[in-house]
């Protein structure tokens, strides 16, 4: 067993910081979505790069799968260690290194959650706006590409890491990227990293660009009776060059589940929830302008939140979506997906996903990040109904091939994991070959985190496909 | 001789469109700047993708070189044929294959340039706002990660190509990307294609991000007599959140170079030019916030571009400033260099390099986009004086080390090409390995654009590091 013959070396490095304690492994089994509980055979504290260093090379000379852990927030089942092997559990590795405020930039290590970075950057005027909901580590949230609310402003983590130190499979150290905000010096590892799922590297630093608080904020929401409507207006404010940081979109059954949760009485239609950033100025033109575009495509209800806590309470309703749809239906659990699309099928592809659903005798709100073109649907089953699990998982797929014939892709920001690996083909055709020549170049043992994002090589008899 | 083997299969495959003509050699083998004439074997003009996939296949039953060429307006000899082969000319595969308004998406062939495609948005009300100066093709400026005046505001390619159609090195075609405006689905294999400069694969067609043209554009220009004030106003404009459209520094000898050549009459100091896009209104705040921050800063001589023609002329002006400066001492020739740092540290950096230059007794006006922390010196010497030729080299290199021990880059925009290869290890340390290694498994022959970004693998008896 590859990992019993890791254990001596990485008792070594670790002494008590390597974990089998079954609480422990458990932990780093589930996910918070609807996977089966996969426990690796160990979890590792380490505390340094060096020990991440010497982890990857004894599980190397063994040949044992290695599995990056963060906050365990992802919807995918990235961290579920489907070949067994070591959980590297970056929790001990929190610490925000550096700010330099004149370069707007902070340099983490991979277990810093982005809740603690944007409180330690609280007295510097700065943030860091990448805002999957949920407090996810920033060495996971690079690790899967997080976007979120405020990612039609301020991108993704795509556009957010400058530079990275990595451990490889062979437990060298490299950096990519550096502290400049451009370069054109060679292949852009730093992007090759980020959103691979921990299975070409594992993350030990990140150099994050940082933004300025703006000096003023507005947000509103507005209500429509047609989901086209409130798609067209998002159009007409993103064509108009207007400034959003964040524009979301929530469905009618969306709407009900926060009312009821929260105790909210917004009218149980399309909903768009809007934000803008700027100075007194122009956040007062952007939010005039955009009144007048919600009154052209027949939206209504339009109420801005004035006051900071209102905004606080409107975005806290909107990163709780999640629980209120799942209280909404007791004793359900929720199979979670994404799609994302060019935002003229965004309307198309909503209410085709609306119908199915229905269609399927299920309950689903669906609501998302409609300035990306990227929307989510919360498909409530029943645990213990086969049929419900085969009805959701049959839509999740709908909702992937359909993304592909509407010219988007599979996932927008929940990423590959364990959920979406049976569609990479379909929609990568031979560049997903491409994409398993790179790992096969990066890991030729197929250590990092195996079986994911590419073509599983693994012959002990896992399921390639796991539901 | 590869080429020699190749020939007959490319012929059967283009025909005419093989050139083999001195001309068509030479016009092939000049590059922007310094680099001697380096003539490729032939040059190909396919007009399609099926087309450039046979050449490739040809030329790697060949072990035949295969660099790409769109405008030849590169300035660090990217598409230099350095080890012979093939030169494939994108010039006729110059078409806009799509134009999405609602998506703000166009899809072009490589050919097409940045000025060819902004001419057919006209009529849309969308602009592709990466301007490198140059009017480069699309397919150069993926293949370099071009960025250039309006990146602080836009982005570069990296964040402005959404999809890829690219030709491996076995002639296999690929998609990488699609039409949605984020993924979380793999690697991102886009990006690791932009910047690659052809030696990874031949892009064959680009799906690009539209912006939409403001409603009013303000820019200005104004005068500082310290660097240090000049960038402290920019670090103030970005945490401000100030949304630059372009921020551009021109340091004295550039403003009396660009005098003498336009006739105009700027103070002979360092300035910076400024534009910022938006609504009426958001623009106007913006542009008086602005001038607020110039004088607190010290800075003078503000004057506003009010009308249309005044921008025009600006830009017009700046994007001249290489041909202002090389009028400015004649028959010279320039080398011309880039290096790219934390804003923090740009204002040292500029200085030092004006100091360095003085000492050697040279000149080289300093200029660059200010608020990526990217400036150019371009560096004046006699063609036919070794003693310049060797002065300049050392003060390009002495710049690459300074922007390294800075925490930056040896190059924000210019690229590797043969002008910075030899300064890659410094940067990159293992990583460049790791660089090596990635082109290994794409391209295991080496055929596309050899000796290049990579360590060389040619025992031709090449230099590894062409001067």
């Amino acid at each position: 067993m590859p990992f019993n013959e890791a254990q001596t070396g990485l008792r070594a490095v670790l002494g008590d910081r390597l974990s089998r304690s079954k609480s422990d492994l458990e932990q780093h089994g589930r996910s918070e979505t609807h996977f089966p509980l996969t426990p690796p055979e160990a979890v590792a504290y380490p505390e340094s790069t060096a020990e991440v260093a010497q982890i990857v090379k004894a599980c190397a000379a063994a040949h044992c799968p290695v599995v990056g852990w963060g906050a365990g927030t992802s919807l995918e089942g990235h961290g579920l260690a489907v070949q067994g092997g070591v959980a590297v559990d970056f929790s001990r590795m929190d610490k925000v290194l550096e700010v330099r405020p004149e370069d707007m930039v902070a340099v983490v290590q991979p277990g810093v959650t982005r809740e603690a970075l944007n409180h330690e950057l609280r007295a510097t005027g700065l943030f860091f706006p990448v805002d999957p909901g949920a407090n996810a580590t920033l060495g996971g949230m690079a690790g899967t590409r997080a976007s979120g609310t405020t990612a039609v402003r301020y991108g993704t983590m795509a556009e957010n890491v400058l530079a990275l130190e990595v451990v490889l499979a062979s437990g060298e150290v490299i950096r990519t990227g550096s502290g400049a905000r451009k370069a054109s010096n060679g292949y852009d590892l730093t992007r090759l990293m980020v959103g691979s799922e921990g299975t070409l590297g594992l993350i030990t630093e990140l150099t994050l660009k940082l933004q300025g608080q703006p000096e003023a904020t507005a947000a509103a929401t507005c209500a429509f009776e047609k989901i086209g409507d409130a798609v067209d207006c998002v159009i007409a404010t993103i064509q108009a060059g207007l400034p959003m940081a964040r524009i979301e979109f929530v469905d009618g059954p969306t709407v009900e589940a926060v009312n009821a949760y929260s105790g909210a009485d917004f009218p149980a239609s399309p909903h768009l929830l809007v934000e803008f950033h700027g100075s007194e100025t122009s956040v007062a033109a952007d939010a005039q302008f955009f009144g007048e575009l919600v009154n052209d495509m027949n939206g209504h209800s339009f109420r801005w939140a004035e006051r900071a806590e209102d905004r606080t309470a409107l975005w806290h309703m909107r990163h709780h979506a999640y629980w209120a749809i799942l209280a909404s239906r007791k004793g359900s659990t929720a199979i979670v997906t994404d799609m994302c699309v060019p935002i003229s099928r965004l309307a198309d592809a909503v209410e085709a996903t609306a119908t199915d659903i229905e269609a399927a005798g299920l309950e689903g709100p669906i609501l998302g990040h409609v300035g990306d073109g990227n929307f989510h649907a919360i498909l409530l089953i029943d645990k213990d109904n086969p049929q419900h699990w085969q009805k959701a998982k049959h839509i999740a797929d709908t909702m992937a091939e359909r993304a592909l014939a509407f010219g988007g892709t599979i996932t927008g920001e929940h990423g590959v994991g364990m959920g979406k690996l049976h569609m990479m083909e379909a929609e990568h055709g031979a560049a997903w070959g491409l994409m398993a020549e790179l790992k096969a170049a990066l890991d030729p043992l197929d250590i990092l985190n195996p079986g994911k994002v590419v073509r599983p090589r693994d012959t002990t008899g896992n399921t390639p496909f796991p539901v």
